[in-house]
């Protein structure tokens, strides 16, 4: 599987769709809200940029891909209001994997922008806006072109399964029953990946450029633990049961591994230690219930249409697109069994980093 | 009709796209190579930026916006080669208005780089790519962000249909039948339209910045001339045949004009001298033929394909969808015969300008 071909959220404003489905995400982006404020309004202050260039990494597209937009512009407006500046333009980037829908990003643009200058008025701005694909584990921008770097719920995604040398049974991701090796490699990959992205983002932003970054996470120290693993153990067991009905081969599942690592604060905090380029100005963890949908509906619906549109395009690429309607069926049930015994919570990790030089 | 809405050529790889009918636009841009050769080699041996920033605008999708990257970026790498310099950083962003087919540029692009890769070899770039939606007649970048703009067959779109005061009376587009007040509002149109494209490059480009403008014109004094009316001129016989056939109401071909504009040289120099922010250091013309393929293929049937994949999308915001099968077909004949009997050909204006201060 080339990751960076299969993964994207799924695209359009269909019943399951992204954009439709990520309500988790939603209560993320509004949670970190305090730290991006605090790191942008930091940044502001020191560099007084005439044009300030912000990236969001991995946006995907729909309400979230333009709330990330607005809360951002709206601490640069306020900010610059207490220094009584006038505004920065300011350019904003979107990137994502090629496969993101951009075309939906860019169509909902002009809408969004008017919204915008109407709750910010015409001093605000003007506010540039670019689409940037690529994977972020490879260089993206220009050198010293960026002051500001988001990344939400994007950078538990691995650039590549890693490479197993024993196979990973009846698993499609860490868990207590995954062979030692399996763990390790799953390390080793998120280790190498998350350092790369360290030192090509440093590549690209400015001295005294900052970063914050919030993605999936654990406190515990096993990475295979319950708390950041069950989700998809629980996808395991739907895809198992259509394995036992006959409808997938065993093989097919046991080559099947999600290309994620959920790291806990302390493996951040290794990571960017050695590799150098930043400083920690926070690290935090957050947690979110798998359902923070208000409404009645069903919890297990929720979550596992939630995860339909995070996965599903990673499914298609080892299962038959016709199964999934049945897989996501199955794996509600069990997520709703699971949901009315347990207390199911996702672990967020927010770091907040600043350029050394 | 909203133009930057409705506005763009046929997207995907389908028989009637735009990537799969757009061979005259490709000839034209190879024509013009020499010119834009001449100014990215002048502005880099003047400059010697480390990133050098270039501008597509009106990228379209498919082969030609490819072309348009590879060409520029190979000067750029011959000249860096003259001067013996290290490859700068090369940022290239791509614009059209928000319907262009944005995605599948952004899914070809790391083939496209892969390619570019092999044949400039490892000391080239790295090459960064953007896409950037919206209008021309507005501004897309932040201020003194740009080195070099290239523009090829998206100029004479206006931003707008012209207000008329009078009816364009079977017609949809200027013609010798249309009254003087149409072909007066057309060129105000354009001349506002050219004025604020100047203004708004000329904010973003860096000083010394160039831009190479390629754009269907005229040589004639006449904006009504045969010679840049006649392929719009068929294609309203195509329409008022339908009318005919009580298939299309008449006031439906009535109330559509063609947002585009093709101007002649003088035309262009006095509207970039009078808003003086450029300096013209070439004004050219050339011509090409209405069917550039050498294929033994009907020349009726490729053009018609070719104007299709152009202004279907404009046809479809007035007209039914079902019936352009039926209206190209008619156009199709018309044009087949035609070009049996007269010499058709395009006219394009080149202009290379360089921002004064």
């Amino acid at each position: 599987m080339k990751v960076v071909e299969v993964l994207h959220m799924n695209g359009g404003n269909r019943d399951i769709s992204y954009a439709n489905n990520s309500l988790v995400q939603r209560k993320v982006i509004l949670m970190t809200k305090t730290i991006a404020e605090q790191a942008i309004s930091d940044l502001y202050s020191r560099l007084f940029p005439k044009t300030l260039c912000i990236a969001d990494l991995g946006c995907s597209s729909g309400a979230n891909t333009f709330l990330v937009v607005s809360e951002l512009v709206k601490i640069v407006e306020k900010e610059r209001k207490i220094h009584n500046l006038q505004s920065p333009e300011i350019l904003f980037h979107f990137n994502d994997l090629p496969g993101n829908d951009f075309n939906t990003i860019f169509q909902s643009l002009g809408k969004f922008e008017q919204d915008l200058r109407k709750q910010l008025g015409e001093e605000f701005g003007p506010c540039f806006f670019s689409g940037v694909p690529g994977s972020f584990y490879t260089r993206l921008f220009p050198s010293k072109s960026l002051h500001f770097v988001h990344s939400s719920y994007s950078l538990m995604w691995l650039s590549q399964v890693p490479d197993l040398i024993e196979k990973n049974k009846g698993n499609i991701y860490m868990a207590s029953t995954s062979p030692p090796s399996v763990i390790k490699a799953y390390y080793k990959q998120y280790e190498k990946d998350f350092s790369n992205f360290l030192k090509y983002r440093s590549e690209e932003l400015m001295k005294g450029g900052k970063m914050v970054l919030t993605f999936l996470g654990r406190e515990s120290k096993d990475p295979s633990s319950k708390e950041c693993c069950y989700i998809w153990e629980l996808l395991s067991m739907a895809l198992n049961e259509l394995v036992l009905e006959g409808l997938i081969e065993e093989e097919k599942v046991e080559s099947f591994n999600i290309p994620q690592y959920t790291p806990s604060p302390a493996e951040v905090k290794y990571i960017v230690e050695k590799e150098g380029s930043f400083t920690i100005n926070r690290l935090e963890v957050t947690r979110v219930h798998w359902n923070v949908s208000n409404e009645g509906i069903n919890g297990g619906y929720n979550v596992s249409r939630c995860m339909r549109a995070v996965a599903e395009p990673l499914l298609v690429s080892q299962f038959d697109q016709k199964l999934m309607d049945l897989v996501f069926q199955k794996y509600e049930e069990i997520i709703s069994d699971r949901m009315s015994k347990e207390k199911t919570e996702f672990i967020n990790v927010i770091v907040s980093l600043t350029k050394k030089r």
